[in-house]
């Protein structure tokens, strides 16, 4: 009986792995780079953990189950509740600030969709220990150097605050400003005659609902944005805010990533936890997806978690939202599968086959990608095999050859052969490979 | 509140994640030599897809449970069910043979103990679509090749057979063929007053029980035991399997690997699915550690999955067996977690610290792994901050030295200081540095 993979998952085959390992690998470097480690913790944790901080969608959508000693668990959603939860039990008396990266996968049950899966994977960090207006430039320089790290230039961070978001709501007297954060965040996946007509649903008022289309107005340049903030606020911490939003700024220039930093007041990131500033990455595209990774700082989380408050501040970036962007452009390089050399026994005789693993073995540690036919086929058969992987040179192995101390390269592309002594056959291959 | 991770999983920090790296990428290389391909598929597949293969233990261990879909999903035990499935759903009329590998965690839920885990990763290959003996050979190299690739080299792999335990067993009358093979697979935890009485408790004769302890006898150097088994077996079944075998062990002579090969006739290696040769991997150690990884031929697999019949082998490597014997020999080189460099701006003026990000900006690009002061602390903390972590070199930024356009390099290690200019600073800590 044939048995299916479960709707929503994936199976990565080679062509797309060796893809998937060298973004892994180029966004890697840079993490270590700026001298993160890696951490990595359990792919399931008690169900409790996950409720602690999460918003109801991502409980609702939580792949939770009873393992067979009846503990509640479920696999892990995200990763920076684990991440507390790790600091939490084992970091909190550890020299500050703590700079942890992962690139892990996570679960969610959700409807399928174009760019969604109920197994995905993020590269993130998280930088826990300082309060500092330094340690958010350093994150998201990061963030922005890591998407440049995978060749992507066509994209922007788009940084708001949350600080900036509840002073917004208690001007407007409203109370609710959770609800209003989601209902602002939602402002891009609907039309502004909807987006208006929500805001009023909400309760606000004619008055209201101008302030907020002025407020999502205050995107863009930091140096033209910046002070239009500054008209719209009037409260001391406000002010406070967007000072510390200038030297952000600033400090971001010096990290030569000023190109890439936008400021939108608009942007909530959906989660509850975060506390200042928050940041999302948008990179054009014709495939419908919107940000490919977000953050910002959460210094009230640790303290959920159990901890001693302590203000951290990180990012995520979503693989499955980046890399179909980065292939539509052809950033990511074609992975070469075949090998170089294909090196094909004739008969059944066993002294050529050993004569052929001899060969092949030489070739491997000499660093040439080589085979040897492992199947028993003809020579025909094992030569169309070799022509239709596009190898680009096969070397034949004879009984008659073999006696007098030769073999046979045949370069595919040609048809061309020429016998060579055995015992040089590895320094020709390397030289016909240019190595 | 403070939760703890769950009974029988891990957090890995930096130094272990780093360590673990390590050993996957080396054993990567060998396998990418081999031309072998990476793939990965879900964490979780249908339940019924392990039932397939599985014995009755690891069915019993499977972390199983219904997703909000009412779908009987587990979490991986293994990787093998997955590949076949993977391979009779897409891969069927690929060019043969199919060489894939995989590095990744699978779960079973068993009581914690030394070296077992419930989430725990291994590196494995399995080559689809040859039953020829290269197959065989070519996947024996890989594996004793991989073992070396990360220094080991006091380890065998011992070559069992599953068609000459068959044909043990129809030599003693025995029906249960595989409750035999289960019960002289327990052999090494039983002692030998113990195994006899298994052994009889099973049903066997004296004759019997003394055929099994010959036949357990077998077991060495193949030039020595393979000439006894020789005169064991008398069925032109048995006679044909030891022939591959000697042929089996000529082919790895010609890969170099005989050094690490032996013949033990009485590995079963627990799983039903194998059909001839089966081997694993031993390591003296002091830490109570059996075999550190194993695999076989499993020829009849493919088919169980619902695929046309298709010859298979492989194996798989127990990371959670293998990195404790690394660990105590020493064969794992330290990671280095700290920065060559960090940078202090000193006070709170927004062009010091500006002068300190262009200076750790500009050290990354030039490749050195720099961090900079990001918590705001005073000088003389942050000093005994860098002193702990070991970092080498210091720059210092002061608002005076800036003004001047210098900076001070302090060696941590005998307290110098020397002042030089800004513009030069990344040029002496690369001499420093020797890079």
């Amino acid at each position: 009986m044939k048995i299916e993979r479960v709707k929503g998952t994936r199976d990565f085959l080679p062509g797309e792995m060796a893809k998937r390992r060298w973004v892994f690998e180029r966004i890697r470097e840079v993490f270590e780079r700026y001298n993160f480690h890696e951490v990595l913790t359990p792919t399931f944790e008690y169900t409790e953990l996950f409720k602690l901080r999460s918003g109801e969608e991502v409980v609702k959508q939580l792949y939770a189950f009873l393992d067979k000693g009846g503990r509640d668990i479920s696999l892990r959603p995200d990763m920076t509740s684990s991440v507390a939860r790790l600091y939490v039990n084992q970091f909190q008396t550890a020299p500050k600030p703590i700079k942890w990266y992962y690139m892990a996968n996570m679960f969610r049950y959700e409807e399928p969709q174009s760019g969604r899966y109920r197994e995905f994977w993020q590269a993130g960090v998280e930088l826990i220990g300082s309060d500092k207006v330094e340690a958010d430039a350093e994150v998201i320089a990061l963030f922005v150097e890591s998407y440049l790290a995978t060749g992507l230039e066509d994209f922007t961070v788009n940084i708001g605050d949350r600080i900036l978001l509840d002073e917004f709501a208690k001007m407007l007297g409203v109370k609710d400003d959770i609800g209003l954060m989601r209902l602002i965040d939602k402002k891009d996946k609907l039309s502004r005659e909807e987006f208006i007509k929500a805001l009023e649903d909400f309760g606000l008022s004619d008055d209201g609902v101008e302030k907020v289309l002025s407020l999502i107005e205050i995107k863009g340049e930091p140096d033209e944005v910046l002070p239009k903030a500054e008209e719209l606020f009037t409260s001391d911490e406000a002010k406070a805010e967007i000072k510390r939003l200038y030297q952000l700024v600033d400090l971001l220039d010096a990290y030569g990533v000023s190109k890439w930093i936008r400021i939108d007041l608009g942007i909530a990131r959906g989660f509850d936890y975060y506390t200042s500033v928050v940041f999302e990455a948008i990179a054009p595209n014709d495939l419908g997806i919107g940000s490919i990774g977000g953050g910002g700082r959460y210094d009230n989380l640790i303290e959920v978690f159990g901890g001693k408050p302590t203000p951290a501040t990180g990012f995520a970036i979503g693989i499955e939202r980046l890399i179909p962007i980065l292939e539509w452009k052809g950033l990511i390089p074609e992975p070469k599968l075949r090998p170089d050399v294909y090196v094909i026994p004739i008969g059944e005789d066993l002294e050529v086959k050993k004569a052929a693993i001899e060969i092949v073995s030489a070739m491997r540690m000499a660093g040439v990608k080589a085979d040897v036919e492992l199947t028993g086929r003809k020579i025909g058969k094992a030569l169309d095999y070799a022509g239709r992987l596009g190898v680009p040179y096969v070397v034949l192995i004879g009984k008659r050859d073999l006696a007098e101390g030769k073999v046979t390269i045949r370069d595919m592309g040609s048809g061309e052969q020429k016998a060579v002594e055995k015992e040089k056959v590895v320094e020709e291959i390397l030289g016909l490979l240019g190595l």
